[in-house]
């Protein structure tokens, strides 16, 4: 069978690995993917085939999977995180009506909204939204649209992609359009380098995130209208103690 | 150190859970969990104290995880998926002010989202929403403003507790708010019992949702307007093709 594994790594690769991951890279003759990713892995699967190509080469990371696994190979393409949360899953989907022959198989991983969540406590705990602030493919328009409506509904948002060389006042527009909405006193709290080495985590207020310096290996998370910080953790009650 | 685990078993257990999840059960004097949840790695770790608690006792079992762990052992709590979505990890910080000497540390797992988006493609390549229709602590009108706000904005929208026998049409009723905005030819799938014995899945339309049999253990997904079935698989293209 020729076959394509699309195998997440969580956010840091090593331990936050699924036993299923592991088993596909195991499994896999050659490993595809952004030379980031890659590194991750890089010591543990030296005995492995293992092929880089550089970020915004997307489609040709994808098209070259396909074409190996076509070939006859068993491939896995790693991404950070899942590689169904604007990873390279529907990116091979897509790609892959050229390879028709090629069984593609997503094996999800911890995203960074999940593991940037432990970071800081519990955030995530009752109804939320993910929102990229990268408008590289998406109108700012769009981007604005949803942010709104994640506040007015009173969402958690998560935001991944928070800023770029090229889009550093992007989280400040961001906060700007959910203090529309949201109390400057929100909780909040963002998350640096998840899982890898240097990681770092920040809790402050909708008010201080505003003017926030984060790069764009940072998950930022901002509280709904019952987050608290509880002892420096970020909490958003779901109502056990209320019913 | 007085020490509690809150660990992501993933959706099904055994290969879905990650190394971290696995290295913290094994360091665990006793596993305390609700029973479906234990179930999941009975055999494996037979050799640990293993204790159960019935569903809707949440209050009793972290108070019971909380205080095992200040009295000197190590304790994990499990969770199916992730504990930070819709799981114990936020009720545990609310309860451990009580217990002001045990260390928390949530380890996260696979939620539902991205277990069953795996299984159906890739449906939330792009920005989305969780929303649960549990109105067990959740107003029902705060539920049906977060499904208007996340069709008005066009979010991918994945719906946690569709169903129960108490809430049997409110699945229909998600749809037709939803149906406001969004097309009934609307791409969706949803997936039951993810990762586990009897797992099944389905890609039809919003139109057909609407009347669909789901249970609660099932995990919905809505497309956005960009949604497309790709040989039987639910993708939302991201954009790399188009730009």
């Amino acid at each position: 069978m020729r076959k394509l594994y699309i195998v997440g790594l969580g956010p840091g690769g090593g331990q936050d690995m699924t036993g299923r991951a592991k088993a596909a890279l195991e499994e896999a003759d050659v490993i595809v993917g952004y030379t980031v990713y890659i590194d991750l892995i890089r010591e543990e699967y030296a005995h492995k085939e293992l092929l880089t190509t550089p970020m915004r080469k997307e489609v040709e990371r994808c098209e070259m999977a396909l074409a190996l696994a076509d070939s006859g190979k068993t491939v896995a393409m790693v991404c950070s995180g899942d590689p169904g949360v604007y990873g390279m899953a529907g990116l091979c989907y897509e790609l892959s009506e050229k390879w028709p022959e090629v069984a593609l198989e997503v094996i999800p991983g911890i995203t960074a909204a999940c593991g940037g969540a432990a970071v800081l406590g519990a955030p995530l705990m009752h109804d939320f939204c993910l929102i990229s602030l990268s408008d590289l493919m998406t109108p700012w328009e769009t981007i604005q649209k949803r942010l709104r409506a994640a506040a007015q509904a009173d969402f958690v948002v998560c935001l991944y992609n928070p800023s770029s060389h090229k889009r550093k006042d992007y989280l400040q527009k961001a906060c700007d359009i959910l203090l529309e909405e949201k109390s400057p006193a929100t909780p909040c709290g963002y998350v640096g380098q998840i899982g890898r080495d240097g990681e770092s985590a920040a809790v402050l207020t909708l008010g201080e995130l505003r003017t926030a310096q984060v790069d764009m290996f940072t998950t930022v998370f901002v509280g709904n209208s019952q987050t608290k910080i509880l002892g420096g953790r970020l909490v958003t009650p779901r109502g056990y103690l209320q019913r």
